[in-house]
């Protein structure tokens, strides 16, 4: 009796510590963080706290296109986060602020698996189960709006999980709030990432919400990654004075630091009540013809230049925006498609 | 010296007065209310809060496809409203919950101009400023996930503003909370609303969250609806016992109330972690095959009864939603897509 009751206790404590995932840290398997000095799950290195305007710096510490990178074979897969900041706004889901999204890839597809709602600033949850115990790569993105101060992956105890690392050099995105992801609907629908699956290449976001405006330190910073592309998507962030005064300038020092290295450039789309209002559209339009007027001085020295025209995005934020200029899921997604074949054809 | 005093103070306040707009009640414009003696921007009669169940009563007061629709010749619009509960949620953005969301009409096309962020219960804001002054059509959607206490549309005061009443039947959508709209960015973009402006029909938007039962008080008031189809998007919030059990007995009485209105069948969206977790396909499997069954048994009597085919609507939640099964814009615009060829296919 006392014999078959210990058995008892064995099977099921066998079974019940079974069914507890195993927990590692995500920073283990990060991509899209292209200075190894930085803070954790962040974009730029720290030094560049002294050097930069605070909202860049802030914004730096905000987690877009922050990546872990894996493969296993778990049967089910959970994660437990914290953020930084909790950080909320009105036109913009919490699951894409703060919220953890996770991709994996069948074949040559990449599938959404299961998105980490962040019901408070520490969550816990299970995103995936019943999986088969095949090995599969992953990708698990990062909040786009908030930071974290700490991530980790929990899988089943038999499974093993292992970093994958790219040969391929990243692909580096400048930009704005919209560039950071403003306002889709969880991490992976951010165009970089979107582009990133679709291409197969690490994507860094360097998306400054408001704050896109070529500062010569940042530039400087590009400058020392070491990309497949550089893409600038800045431009809604500068107005016209600013295009003048920065724009030649900061894009002369990239150019020459890797000529052999595409950069794109991306005109602004229209803002949706641009075609309505002609303030806003002619702004839109005077920022355009600056910025081609820029790229056709600068393409006669530097052949590495491209621009996508604007009639190729026109199209993007027409009912693909939340607030008439930042993108949903369907405006990012337009965006990452025309994108995506521009970079195609600078390789 | 007093006299060009007083001419001075004329021109201010008629120059400071112009500018001021004038507003006027948006209930004077309504469409998307079935019921006339509804609470206000509500979607089922007052009587029938002691008919059903307490959630339906409350989701009842959500004003999920409710929009003002309406002609003016402003050069500005503004809108203030205030919301029944200033209702949050982590996985869709607040401007969709409880915000406002304003389309006009060039053309032959429906354009998004405008969208209303909720920062608090009491919200006042200007949409779009400098229009030509020329009569155009408007819709101004209401809150998917909110009610309304109040919703004023504001204009310039030389302006005109006219309801637009529709010649022909409405189209009845009866679902979940993905028919309700969960989880777009906008109003405009819940599928209902984006098949209304497509086939230029008013939508009665009957999508109650988590609680699509074909609850048989529901489906009697549906039955006193004249409509021009009637679309069944309800089985993602039934399991199989009850499609079962009341699938076949409500639909006929709504085919033999209305038999030569068509009524179209949506079968269950499959949940993006569906094709990778084998339980949670067979039970969408099983429900969709026993619809398809009602289906096949119901059409040999009633001519008026059609059903998309699941692989029409595979791809819809393929990277097409929030959270595995509630729709982002993207996924929204690919379910009206779909729906839209069938309901023109139906007529």
């Amino acid at each position: 009796m006392r014999k078959s009751l210990c058995f008892l206790l064995l099977f099921l404590s066998v079974f019940l510590f079974a069914a507890e995932p195993v927990f590692y840290d995500a920073q283990l398997y990060l991509e899209g963080m292209a200075f190894e000095d930085a803070p954790p799950f962040s974009r730029l290195p720290a030094v560049a706290e002294d050097l930069l305007r605070k909202p860049v710096w802030n914004l730096s510490r905000n987690s877009a296109g922050v990546a872990a990178h894996f493969i296993t074979d778990a049967t089910e897969i959970h994660i437990q986060w914290e953020v930084l900041n909790n950080f909320h706004m009105v036109h913009m889901a919490g699951t894409g602020i703060r919220g953890l999204d996770l991709y994996v890839k069948e074949g040559k597809q990449w599938f959404h698996l299961g998105t980490g709602k962040p019901y408070q600033a520490g969550n816990k949850r299970r995103l995936i189960k019943n999986l088969t115990a095949e090995p599969r790569e992953y990708l698990l993105y990062c909040p786009l709006y908030d930071g974290l101060k700490s991530l980790y992956i929990g899988i089943n105890p038999e499974a093993e999980i292992t970093e994958i690392k790219r040969s391929e050099k990243p692909l580096v995105f400048y930009g704005t709030s919209i560039t950071q992801g403003g306002c889709v609907s969880r991490p992976g629908m951010a165009y970089p990432a979107i582009i990133g699956r679709n291409l197969e290449r690490e994507t860094i976001n360097l998306g400054f919400s408001g704050n896109g405006h070529m500062d010569p330190e940042i530039i400087n910073y590009i400058c020392q990654i070491d990309a497949a592309c550089y893409i600038f998507d800045c431009f809604p962030n500068m107005d016209l004075e600013m295009i003048k005064d920065r724009t030649e300038r900061e894009l002369k020092k990239l150019l020459e630091a890797h000529p052999k290295t595409p950069v794109l450039l991306t005109p602004n789309i229209m803002e949706e009540d641009g075609w309505f209002d002609p303030e806003i559209y002619n702004a839109c339009m005077a920022e355009n013809a600056e910025v081609a007027a820029i790229y056709e001085r600068l393409k006669k020295d530097y052949k590495n230049l491209h621009m996508i025209p604007f009639k190729q995005i026109r199209h993007v934020a027409v009912e693909g925006t939340v607030d008439g200029i930042h993108l949903t899921d369907l405006g990012s997604m337009r965006m990452a498609e025309v994108m995506g074949k521009w970079i195609k054809r600078c390789f």
